[in-house]
């Protein structure tokens, strides 16, 4: 028996997007349609009832883990977001680069942004070439967008309840990094970021693109500021709660994060570019290439979201119509025998708010064990009629259960 | 975009209420029938299938708390329900009064009750006169019916783990207040409730209202016995957690105190008697012009659960029809463009069982972001086939999630 789960990004939409229906039920999707017919349909809140969810919190309540219990926050998954290699049990941060300029051996804050500069990568360098390795913790540190960045600590002993080193105000020194609980591991996290703080500084000082946007009359990037301390929540993989193999197929880097972290391989795919020009074919022969191999595929799908955001409801169902033809299309073409498969969304982008909303998610399930119902279509009031009912998170869960993957709880 | 939530107590029913089908199924509501044809239904259990709950419960529920969490039992929502004004962190009693005579220094039971006095309300005065400013604490105390009243503690470092100086039984001593646990608040609350016996004593012995008691041979409520130490819980306000002005129109006053702790202002509105003679219209355009100046109206009507209580299946099925016309016929005559609305219930009253029941109930949500169903007729039945499906409390979160009011969880 194998599993493949296809979330499309923001799937979900509101009377309110296209006249009196939601993109999707006012795409063509003749694919989905046919899986629907023989499927079931239901409804997913991501979190609860009423609770507007972020990509993060939806991707870790669909796997089946309680975001309210493992969520610590935007600062680690952050870094999940903008690809970092992260584990369970790193220390996260936010950080940005500064300008300071020395007074009295103090480093005092002149810009918070470095004049939000755009040389970042090529200061990345440098500051991963500082060693933490007398306090025997490794640390990686990565450039974003301007001025933004982020730090993971790893190490035994290390702790997130720590200050912020950076005191969101100018004119005053880096703050020095102060345990927030009397551990020897906050006090101790906390030493090594003071010690970071310095070192980073003298690393960045008099590097050459420093110098050159000095002589440009522009700040210089001498210095990090950290903030949001969060652990990344250790996981227990799905690999080891259902003793299967699980492959990720995404262009995004949260979802491939996300998925990592929930013990999927992530498997590279040409063209799969996490917007709205993705390839969809290579998506779908990527997918069926790794059901050969892996007893879960994970398959997300962005670019639903990314028109429900951009407020175009045209765009996202005609994005809706493409990966029918284009992924679904392929996938029935030589769909495995023994598969389960759930088609759903993390959670509703109406065009007509151009946000994340509370509204529950359209939910498909289809295979041998799904016990049909009388739907015919895939759409959100479809899916209110559905067989299934209402539910929150937990698409893995049950995708899993129908292929009997896991043990029992209980005896 | 504006919410309102009207709850009917006690609203859900049973098939065997009136032969065969519910109050609200035999019941002629047109003005309700129109806002499901336009709307979607779905089936909520107040706390969880299969939990009978309670009104202050139900409510806490209904609004988004989790009552495992935040309730801190009866005794502190009996303070609501008296009406008095109480704070999240206030400690609350119940409380009776009582007949003791002093023997060897002793204040000796001689009546739990006085004898069912009913002079309560004019003994509150002298009781309110006590005075417990060396402790540094504020109380207020307030005669309810018969011998009962209610006692609330105000102040720092005051704990609910104290207890009873009621002794549950006559011929014994007014029992000692003791913590309940080794801290010094604990300690000290309970110094304090029995300063508060011995100088509540001394207010009432002598009292004009005593004194004519004994004089007819009545027994004397000459003392104050305190039982059931509970917490008021701090609860965050919906204002807060969602960012909106928010007001509650009941006549209850536990529906009152309930929406005020969740961070309702509570609106007079001459007429509202929390029973079957309440002025519907007045309700309706109270509730109408709340709309002007607040985001969110919650509007309590009690008699549906009255006549539940009385087994007056007719009386419930007229009093809903009074419901339809008068509240939502004056409603519908000037509904708010950008609104949405859900009509539910707290709980299931049967008349034929007279008390609560565990059954879920039906909910009905109205306007732009809802999507609509098939159903046409507001019922339990009706209800069971709704787009909505069954969930748990929580109706406004969801109200307020069809607002887009309030952040993300998650990023």
């Amino acid at each position: 028996m194998r599993a493949l789960l296809v979330i499309l990004d923001g799937l979900g939409g509101r009377p309110t997007d296209f006249g009196g229906a939601t993109c999707l039920e006012r795409a063509a999707h003749p694919n989905l349609d046919e899986l629907a017919a023989a499927g079931a349909l239901g409804l997913m809140d991501p979190i609860a009832p009423g609770v507007r969810p972020g990509s993060d919190t939806a991707h870790l309540s669909i796997f089946g883990y309680d975001p309210l219990q493992v969520y610590t926050g935007r600062g680690a998954f952050e870094v999940l977001g903008i690809g970092m290699d992260v584990r369970g049990g790193d220390i996260c941060f936010r950080a940005n680069f500064a300008t300071v300029e020395e007074r009295e051996g103090k480093l005092v804050v002149v810009d918070r942004r470095a004049g939000r500069l755009e040389e970042g990568k090529l200061l990345e360098e440098a500051v991963n070439a500082v060693s933490l390795r007398d306090f025997g913790v490794e640390f990686l540190f990565r450039a974003s967008t301007e001025h933004r960045g982020a730090l993971v600590l790893r190490g035994e002993g290390l702790s997130a309840a720590v200050s912020d080193t950076d005191p969101h105000e100018v004119g005053v020194p880096v703050a020095e990094a102060r345990p927030l609980e009397e551990t020897p591991a906050a006090r101790r996290t906390a030493q090594i970021l003071n010690a970071f703080t310095r070192r980073a500084y003298e690393a960045l000082r008099d590097h050459p693109v420093n110098k050159k946007r000095a002589s440009e009359g522009k700040l210089p990037g001498n210095a990090l500021l950290l903030r949001g301390a969060a652990i990344m929540p250790r996981l227990v993989p799905v690999t080891e709660t259902y003793g299967i193999r699980a492959a990720c197929i995404a262009g995004g880097a949260l979802y491939k994060g996300v998925a990592k972290l929930a013990g999927m391989e992530v498997l590279p795919v040409a063209g799969a570019t996490g917007d709205l020009k993705t390839d969809l074919r290579a998506k779908a022969r990527a997918a069926l290439e790794a059901l050969q191999a892996f007893d879960l595929v994970f398959v997300h799908i962005k670019g639903t979201d990314n028109a429900g955001h951009d407020g175009d409801a045209e765009g996202k169902k005609a994005f809706i119509e493409r990966v029918d033809r284009e992924f679904f299309g392929e996938l029935l073409l030589r769909l495995p025998q023994e598969l389960h498969l759930c088609v759903s969304g993390d959670h509703t982008t109406p065009p007509a708010v151009r946000e994340h909303t509370a509204d529950p998610v359209p939910a498909l399930f289809f295979g041998p064990a799904v016990r049909p119902d009388r739907t015919r279509t895939f759409g959100e009031r479809a899916a209110g009629e559905g067989g299934l009912g209402r539910f929150s998170g937990r698409l893995l869960p049950q995708l899993l259960g129908y292929c009997d993957f896991g043990g029992k709880f209980g005896a």
